[in-house]
C-alpha cells in the first residue's frame, strides 16, 4: 500500500485522533521492546500483565509510535507495510461493553439505517494496534468476538451485517490485565489466553522510577529521588493491609503538588496516603513512612 | 481563548444554568482551598471523601466560584484561560446511570437521528468542573469511561459516534464518596482511585458549625450554639447504634423550625431524632441528649 | 405570580386532576398539622413514617387542601405565593419505577420526538406537593434523582434534554414509608434521609378511630365503637403471628358490609379475619377476639 | 347513564368480547353470593382465596352475569347504574406482566404514536369487573398500580400520558390467589391486602360436586357419584406426597373420556393419576384408590 | 366449514408448511392412539410425558396425520369439521421464549406498524394442533398465556391489540415434558397441570424398537436386533452414572454409520458411547456393553 | 442443482467469504476423516469434543475443503449435490448470543423493515457446514433453535417472520465443546446431545505435533522436536496446578519468536510459561521444565 493510499485510508476512517501526537516518554525495564517487536513482526497477539499504573498503557503508546516510525524496515507480511505512524485504538473494557459497542451498530439517518463501525472494526480496517485494556472486566461475548482476529483467519465477523472484515496487514490485537485482581469469577478462559503471548510488567526499580518522576513531575532530582524511595517502601507495605502499592502516577502527582507550593508531607498525604486508603490504621503506617523520608 | 469566544461557547452549550449565581457561603476547616487550587493549577483530578452532609458539595460550589473569579491570575496550561466564572456540572451517581447518560445519545428528530451531548461531554467541551457525586454508586462502565479524562490524554471517546472529545483546558474531574458506606462490593477500584489525589472532610468543629447554623438557619447565636453542641454529641453516639451522625443540614432544619414557632425540643424530635433513626431505643438515647441541652 | 398567571399555568400542565375536589375528612392525632405548616413555610422536605393504613395519605390530602386555602397568609419565599388550591401529585413507588417515569421521556409524534414531562417534573413546574409513597420500594436511581430538589438548589436536572428545571416556589417534596417493612436491603440511605424532617404516625387512639369509622362507614355510634375496640385489640395480637394490625380501612369496610345487611360476625370474618391472614391458627385467635366483642 | 349511552360506550371499547354469552352453571357452597353482592353494592374490592380449580373463576363469571342482570335494582352510587350485562375483564398474572401491559402503551401508526389502552384501563373506563387472577405471581409494580383504584380515589394514573382515569361507577377490582402456593417470597404485601375483603373457597362437598360433574361431564349420576367419591378421597391423600388434590375439572375430564368409550380405570389413570403426579410411588397410591372405587 | 373455505383459511395463514407431507412411520406401544382420539373428540388438552427421544414428537406427527384423514368421521363440535389434513404447529420451549413470540408482535412496515401473528395465534385461528415441546423450559408468562385456551373459554387474549381470539373448533393444545429433568425450580404448576390429561411414554420394548431401527436406519434385521439389545442394556446402566439411556435416534445413527462402512464397534463408540457421556469411567462401562454384543 | 445455479446461490448469499481459500494443513490422528465423511454422507450432525487448541477448528476447515472437492463422488440425498467447495459458517457461541443473532432480524430501511438473515439461516439456505463453536457457552434458546435442523425435519422455523426454512441438501450442523470446562451449570442437555454423534479429540502425539510445529512455525526439525517434547511434558504437569496443557498454537508461537531472534528460553517464557499461568509457583515448575529441555 502506497503512502498516498494509506493517507486516504486514514482520512476515510478519521484515524488521526488515534495517532500518537508526540513521542511518549518511556523507560524500558528489560527487553520488552524487543519481544514486542518480534511478536508484531509475526503478528502474534500480545497480553500485557501487571499492576495498576506500572506503565502498560505508556509502553504500548511508545511501541505504536516506534513501530509506526520503523514499519518500513520491519519485515512485514508479503502484502507489504507502510511508513506511516501506527494508530493505537484503546478500548477500556467493562461489564457493560457489548459486542455491538466493539463491532458497530445501525443508526437511523433520514429514515434509513446507516452502519457505524465500532472501534474494533475500525482498528481492523485501518491496520491499527487495538488495545483492550483490563480485558477480564469484559463480558464473555466480547472476549469471544476477538477469537477469529487472533488466529490464522485474522477476520472479524460482523453478524449484524452478514459480513466478514479481513484485518489489515498492520493490525494487531493487544490485551492487558492485572493478575492481582483476578478471581475465579473473572478469569480469562484458557481458550482465550492461549491465543496470546504474555509480557509481565512490574513497578520500575527505584533508579528508573526516579528518572520518570523527575521528567513527568518536572521536579528536582532530589525530590524525585525521595519519592522513588517512598514508592518502593510503600510497595513493601502491601502485606500490612494495603490493597495495592502506590503507582508511579501518584508519585508524579505528589511532585507536581510540591512544585505548586504544597509542603512535601501535606502533598504526600493527599496524593499518596489518602489516595491509597480509607483505613485510619493503614493511613497511619503510611504517614510514618512518609515522615521517615520527608523529615 | 478570548472573553468573546468563551461567551459564545457558554451560550452554544447552554452553560448558564451551571454557573453559580451568587457566592456560596463556605467556612473552611483547614487548607482544603489551597490544596484544591494547587491541584486545579496542575489539572490533577480530585477525590473528596467524607460523611453525608459535611459540606463536600458546598465546598465544590465555592471553589468553582472562586476559581472562576481568579482564573485569569491562576497559572493555566499554555493555551491560556479566561476570567469567566467556571461552570460546575454535578452528576449524582446511581446504579442505573449508564455511560450513555454521561456521554450522550442519539434521538430521533424529524426522521433523522440527532446527537445530544451528555453532561460529561458538555463539561469536557466547555471546560467545566465535572463533579460525580457518590461515585461508588455508579456502575463499572461509568467509572471506566472517565479514565482517559484523568491522565495525560484528557480525552473522552464517544464510541457511538466514532469520535474523541479533547477536554477543554479548564476542565477538571472531581469525584466524591463516603468511606463509611464502602463495602467490598462497592469499592472504588485501585485503577480508578490512583488517578486522583484525595481530600478528606469531616464534620466542622463546634465553633465553625455554629457560624454556619446561625447563617443558614437565620437563627440566634444562642440557638445555633446549642444546636452545634447537640450535633457534636450525637456524632459521639454513633457507636450506640446510630448509623451516621447528624449532618449540619439537619441542625439547620431544626433552627428553621424553631424560627417558625415550633418548640426547640419538638423541633429536635422531628428534624433530628425521627429523621436519623426508626429504632425506638436509639430514638430514646437521642431524646435524652436533646433534653440535656434544651431543658 | 398573579391569580391569572397561576390559572394559566395550571391549565397548561393540566393540573386540575391533581387538585383536591372536596375537603378530606381528617382527625388529627397530635400537632402534625402545625409541624407540617412550619416545614412548608420553610420549604423543608418532609418524611411521613407509619404502618399501613394509619392515615398518612389522608393527612397529606388534607394538608394540600388546607395549605392551598391559606397560601396567601402563609409567609412564602420572596418571590411570593398565590391563593389557589395546592395540587398534590402522588406517585406510588415500586421496584420498576424508573427515573424516566418520574422526569419524563421522548415520544414519537409525526416522525418527531416530543418530550412528555413525568409527574415529578410537572409537580416541580406547577408548584405542587409531590408525594412519593412507599419510597423504600423505589430503585436507587429514583431516590438519587430527588436529591437536588431537596437542598438549596431546588432543581431537577433533566439529563435526557440537557436541561435543568428550577422548582416553583410552592413546590415541596414529601416521602412516606413504613418502618415495619424496612430491612437492611431496602433501607433509605442516610444521604437521602438526612434531607427530610420526619413525622411519625401510628393508628389512631380508640376514641378518635371511632369517629372516623362512624363517619366513613356511615354506621351507628355503637357499631363504630365496637369496631374501634376490635381494631385496638387486634393490634395487640401482633406478636401472636399477625404480620400487621388491622388498618382503619378494614374496620370501615366491616361497617359498610354490616350496613349492607351482612351479620356483624360474618362481616368481621371476611373484612378483617380472612383479609388479614391465611394461617388457620392465626385466624382462629382473631375469630375469638371477634366473638368476644360481637356476641 | 342511559341504555343508549352504555351501548355506545361498550361499542367504543369493544366490550362485547368480555360479556358473558350465557349464564354460567354455578353451584354455591355457602353465602358467597350474598357477600359479594354486598361488597359490590359498596364498591369494596374483593380477594378470592382457594386451591386450584375449586371454582373461583366460575364464581366470578356467575356474579358478573348476575350483577349485570340485577344492576338496575342494586343500589348504586349517586351517579346511577344501568341494566346491561356487566363485563368481566380477566387478566392472568405472571412474573413478566408489566404495568404497561395493564395500563396501555404507545404504538407507531403512520409515523404517529397512537395510544392503546391496556385491559385494566378499559375495565376502569367501561365499568367492568376487573379480575387479576393469581395476583401473587405479578410483579410488584403491578400490585402498586392498582392501589389508587381501591380506595376513595378510584383513579388509575396513566403516567406515560400524564393523565388520570377516573373509574366508571360500575367498576370493581377483584383479585384471586392460592394460599397453598404462598411463600415468603411471593406474599401479598399488607399494604395491598388491607385494601380488600376476602372470601375463602374450598373444593365442593361431595354431593354438590356430583351435580357439577354430571352436568359438565354429561355423564350418568352413577359415574358422577363415583368420581365425586374419588375426588374427595384424593384430597385426603394430600399428605402422602400429593402436592394438591384433584380439581373438579380433572374429574369432569375423566367423565368425558368415559363417555368417549375409554374404560373408567384407564380414564382415571390418564386424567387423574398421571395428570396429578410423576412420582411412581404416589401414582401407585392413587391407582389403589381408583381400583377401590372402580372395581 | 366447507372444503373450499378451509382451503382459503389454510392459504391465508400459510398453513401448508405445517401440514404433514407423508404418513409418519409410527409403531404404537399401547392404546395411546385410542386415548388421544378420545381426548381430541372432546377437545381435552393433552400432556405427553417421557424421556428424550422415546417418540413423543413422532407420535404427535402421526396423530395429526391420522386425525386429519378421519376428521370427517370423528364427532366434532356442533359447528362441524372438515376432511383436510390437520396442521401441526410445533414450538420448542426455552427460557427466552416470550409471550410475544407465541402471540404475535407489531412490526414497522412503511411507517405503519403491522401485526404479525405468532405461531400460537395462527394455530388457534386455523384449527391446528399446537404442540409446546418441553414446556417446563418455558417462562411463567408462556404457561399462563395458554390457560384460557384450555378451559371452556377456548380463547387467546391478545393484550397488545386489545383483542381476543376464539379458537377454531379443530384447535387442540398439546404439551410435552420429560419428568426425568423436573426439579423444584422447573416444575409445571398444578394450576397448569390440572388443565391436561396425561399420557406417559417410555422407550419401546426390544421387539418394537428393532422394527423402528431396521426401517429408519435402512439396515439388516440382524444389526437392528443387536442395536435394540444394546439400547435395552444401556437403559439399565442408568444407575451407573449415565444421566439418561440411549435414545432410539442414536441407535438409528449407529445403524446408518454401519451402512456407510464404519465398523460396528467404532460406530457404536462415536454414535452411542461418546455421544452419551464425557466421563471416562462411564464410557468404559458402555464400551464393555458394546463389546459383549458386537464381538 | 447445476453448477450455474450453485454459483448464483452462492453469489446471492455472499458465500464467497465463507469458502476456504486454500487447503488447510491438517495432520490426522486417527480415522476421524473417515467417520466425518460417513456422517456427512448420511447427514448426521456431529459433535467435536476436545481441549483448547487441539485442532478441532482446523479439522473442520480441512473437512469442508475436502468434502467440497469430492462432493460429486459422495453419495448425496436424492435431490443431488454439486462439486463446488463447501462453505463453512463458523459461529463462536457465548452467553449473549441470541436466537435472533443466529436466525435473523428486521432492520429499518427507508421506513420499511427489511429482513437480514442470520448466519444459521444463510448456512441452511446455501447448504454450508454450520459450526457452532463452544456450544455450552450458548444460552438455552440457541440450543433449542437448532433441534428441528438436526432430525428428519431439517427445518429452521423463523418465528419472527412466521416462516420455515427447509435446509439445503448439503447443509450439516456441527458443534464443538471442551469437556474439561463442563460444569453442572453449563452442561449440554441430553435432549440436545442425543441428536449428534461425537468425535473425541486430544493433543497430537509427539511425532505428529512436531510435524505441525515445523510446518506452521517455519522452524527447524530440531526446535520443533524440542517444543513437541516440551508440550508433552507440560500436559503431564496438569495436576500440579495447571488448568490446561499448552496448546499446539502456543508451541508454534514459541517457534516463531525463536525464528525472529528471541532466545529459546525467553521465547518459552513469554509464549508458554507466562501465557499459561499467573501463579508464581506454577510458573517456576514450568520454567524448570523449559530449562531441562533448552539448556
Amino acid at each position: 500500500m502506497s503512502t498516498e493510499e494509506t493517507k486516504e485510508l486514514y482520512q476515510e476512517y478519521r484515524v488521526e485522533e488515534y495517532l500518537p501526537t508526540e513521542e511518549p516518554f518511556y523507560v524500558a525495564a528489560a527487553d520488552e521492546i524487543k519481544i514486542f517487536e518480534a511478536a508484531y513482526q509475526q503478528r502474534i497477539p500480545v497480553l500485557l500483565k501487571g499492576p495498576t499504573g506500572c506503565g502498560k498503557t505508556r509502553f504500548l503508546e511508545y511501541m505504536a509510535h516506534r513501530l509506526g516510525q520503523s514499519l518500513i524496515t520491519v519485515k512485514t507480511t508479503p502484502k507489504g507495510g507502510d511508513q506511516h505512524p501506527l494508530p493505537l485504538v484503546t478500548i477500556a473494557c467493562h461489564e457493560d461493553l457489548t459486542g455491538t459497542d466493539l463491532v458497530g451498530r445501525y443508526l437511523l439517518k433520514g429514515g434509513e439505517t446507516a452502519w457505524i463501525d465500532g472501534p474494533l472494526a475500525r482498528a481492523a480496517k485501518v491496520g491499527a494496534i487495538c488495545y483492550l485494556d483490563e480485558i477480564v472486566e469484559a463480558r464473555k461475548d466480547t472476549t469471544v468476538i476477538i477469537h477469529p482476529l487472533t488466529d490464522h483467519r485474522r477476520i472479524l465477523p460482523v453478524e449484524k451485517k452478514g459480513e466478514v472484515i479481513r484485518a489489515h496487514d498492520n493490525f494487531l490485537l493487544v490485551l492487558s490485565y492485572n493478575p492481582g485482581y483476578q478471581s475465579a469469577l473473572k478469569d480469562l478462559k484458557q481458550s482465550t489466553r492461549q491465543r496470546f503471548i504474555a509480557i509481565e510488567f512490574d513497578y520500575l526499580p527505584r533508579d528508573l522510577e526516579k528518572k520518570v518522576i523527575a521528567h513527568e513531575g518536572a521536579t528536582s532530582e532530589e525530590i524525585a529521588s525521595d519519592l522513588a524511595v517512598l514508592g518502593e517502601k510503600m510497595r513493601h507495605l502491601k502485606e500490612y493491609g494495603l490493597q495495592e502499592g502506590a503507582s508511579t502516577r501518584l508519585l508524579i502527582y505528589t511532585a507536581k503538588l510540591i512544585e505548586s507550593g504544597i509542603s512535601p508531607r501535606r502533598a504526600c498525604q493527599v496524593a499518596v496516603v489518602w489516595a491509597l486508603s480509607d483505613d485510619p490504621e493503614v493511613q497511619q503506617s503510611l504517614e510514618e513512612t512518609v515522615s521517615a523520608i520527608f523529615k
